[in-house]
Formats: C-alpha cells, structure tokens, sequence
C-alpha cells in the first residue's frame, strides 16, 4: 500500500468572490443545499475540533443538526467534549465534501442552546436514540459491550415512549461564528480560497493562496 | 431544508477490543486497506486540528502521505498551521469513512520528517504541484485568481521538469501518536469505541462508553 501515490487534481468548480453571499451563513446555507443535491454521504457529519484537557489539540466527527445564527450540535455535556468546552469555549467546524470537492471551516465560540432547543430536538429523535442518551456515560471506560446492553435494557424497562424525558446532561450547543473560509479544489493544488471574518460587526472577505 | 432530521442508524459493523490487533498503527493500516477496498471517497483525507495563534482551536483537510512509527503529511511550513505547529506542536487527526460507518481520532505530537523525506515525496509529485508549492505564499491574502496565475506563469518560466527544486518552506512533519481511537457506528447512537493510550512504553487497550 503506497498512500503517497493516492492523489487526485480538483477540477470540477472554481470559487471567487463575485461568486459568494455577503453573508457566510447565506453561503454555507447554499454549500450545504448543493452537498445534498450532489447526495454527498453523511452530508451533515462535520469535525469538531476543540481542546483538551491536556492543553493539546481534540477533535471528533459530530452531526450538524441546525444553521441559524449559527451551527447547532448536540451532545452529552458531561463528555469530555464537554468538559473541555466547558473548560475553553472556543471551537472549530470542519467539512469535507469531496464529491464536490468543497470544504468549510468555521471557527467561534460555543454556548448552550436553551433547554427548550435540546428538548425539542431530543423528542424529535427515535426513541432508541432518546434510549441511548441515558445509557451512555460518553467517554468513561466500560468493562465490555456486554454492560453497555445490560444498561440498555434496564433504561427501556424504566421508560416507555410516552414516559422518556431528557436527560439533564445532554443538550445542544451553538458555535457562533467568528471566521468561515469556503474551500474549493483546484488543479495542481492552486486551490480557491475566500475567507469570511467578523470585524466591528462587519464581515469582511477576502481570498487566500492556497 | 430540515438538517435535524437527517440521520441514519449504523449497522453494518462491530468493532470489539478481541477484533483489534495490540498494536494500534497496525490496526490502522488494517482499517486503511479496507477503505481503500470499500472505495471510499479521498480515503487519505483527514482533518488536522492544531491551536491557533489566538489560542483558539483551528482545524483543515490534509492528505495523509504515510504511515509508518507516525502519520506523515506534507505542507508549507511558512502556512497558518506551519506557524501555529511552530509554537505548539501537538495536533490530532480525524479520519472519517462514512462509506464504513468508522472513524479514527489520533493525537501526538509533530515533529519535521527529513530534508531528504521531504525531497523523496517532493519529486514524487506531479510537475504542477511542484510549480504549486512555489507559486502560493500559503494563507496571505490574495488581490485576486489573476495574481496566483500570474505567479504560476512566473514559477514556470524559471524551472523546467529537470530544474525544479523543493522550496526550502515546503516539507513534511510526522505525528508520533500518543492516543488512537477506532470508532465504528452502531445503531441507536450506541458506538463501539477502542482506545489504544501510549503508557510507559506500552499501549494500553481499552473501550469507551459512545
């Protein structure tokens, strides 16, 4: 296996800022439209990049589930994404759609969507994800999947459909952005950079070399 | 658009600590193959997430080079992220295979590979991105498309395929892995997820709750 020969000239689109929103959430809003139309494979999974308690670098794959004024996540607030967002509020957004050869990357500070948000959102889910909110405590260690389906069937004997709350722990977050940069490939890695920056209360666009 | 009520339950795998192999690089290239053989799309993709200059996290798609003690990836080290690598060089990568309902999160340190690793992979590219890594003071601010192109036409009138030399601000660096998770989706949001965790020159296997 010779990952270094793996490679690939982007060809497909080109970006520039005549071709852009004024608004960057406008913009991801369309980004996002053509990613669905192009049927791109989980088209809402995105990294979530924060820090760690260690002071060094974090991230895992989490599923976007809203864009207002921001991008909306839920989560276990007492994961260890959690704790670290709980510790250093700030994160990154990052996603690849390479059917379109596209990427986005946000950056902004978190907060806590409101209760009702989480709650809303929670009894929109299947009742067996409602069921696993309760039965995982995310990130700790556990003796084998054996105990993980124990929990399970103790939680589904503890709550029907009708009876299943949220769990105060789990809840939803809003990245609020500061930057956004839209990615487009290019041939010979000439890439299309344009950059969105929040500045007094203004955003401001330009193009990177890529 | 309704983005909450995209979702999809994982079922096409399981993933226990008696499937893996003791050496989590090994299981990574195990992982890797099968990708490649599932056909995933830009299977060397991953997301590198750093701290930013402002201490914030910050986060882009690279494309793994090689596997080997480490994760190999190659760059110009004059970028954002060479800069920010410069003042703290711990990172983690995120490899997502939707296609495969995985992901892998590595995390260590960065350190330089070689000037004659760089070298090797330099001249192992195509012409044009050899012209690239000259062309593009990666991450400045551009006045515009016409400007890079202008510079590319520069670059090539002063090398030819024989001539070209690496840039002295362009090689690669090696993530020596200090944590490996392999993650693979199960129904109702009840993930399989083994950590392997570097301890006194041991790796220490075990699973998380999802």
């Amino acid at each position: 296996m010779d990952i270094s020969a793996i490679r690939k000239d982007y060809t497909i689109k080109s970006l520039d800022i005549s071709d852009v929103n004024t608004d960057p959430v406008t913009q991801f809003k369309a980004w996002f439209e053509e990613a669905i139309n192009a049927q791109v494979l989980e088209v809402n999974a995105m990294t979530v990049s924060t820090i760690g308690l260690d002071g060094t670098p974090n991230a895992r794959i989490l599923l976007l589930k809203g864009v207002d004024s921001g991008f909306v996540f839920f989560t276990n607030y007492e994961s260890e994404k959690g704790k670290e967002i709980e510790r250093q509020n700030h994160a990154s957004l990052t996603f690849f759609w390479p059917e379109l050869e596209r990427q986005v990357r946000v950056r902004g500070k978190l907060e806590k969507v409101t209760a009702e948000e989480s709650d809303t959102y929670f009894f929109s889910r299947p009742f067996g994800s409602q069921i696993g909110a309760w039965v995982s405590q995310q990130s700790q260690k556990l003796n084998s999947r054996e105990d993980l389906n124990l929990k399970k069937v103790e939680i589904e004997q503890k709550f029907s459909e009708n009876s299943i709350s949220r769990p105060p722990h789990w809840g939803g977050y809003r990245l609020m952005p500061s930057t956004i940069e839209f990615w487009q490939g290019r041939p010979s890695r000439l890439h299309d950079r344009i950059k969105y920056e929040f500045q007094d209360g203004n955003w401001v666009i330009s193009r990177l070399a890529p």
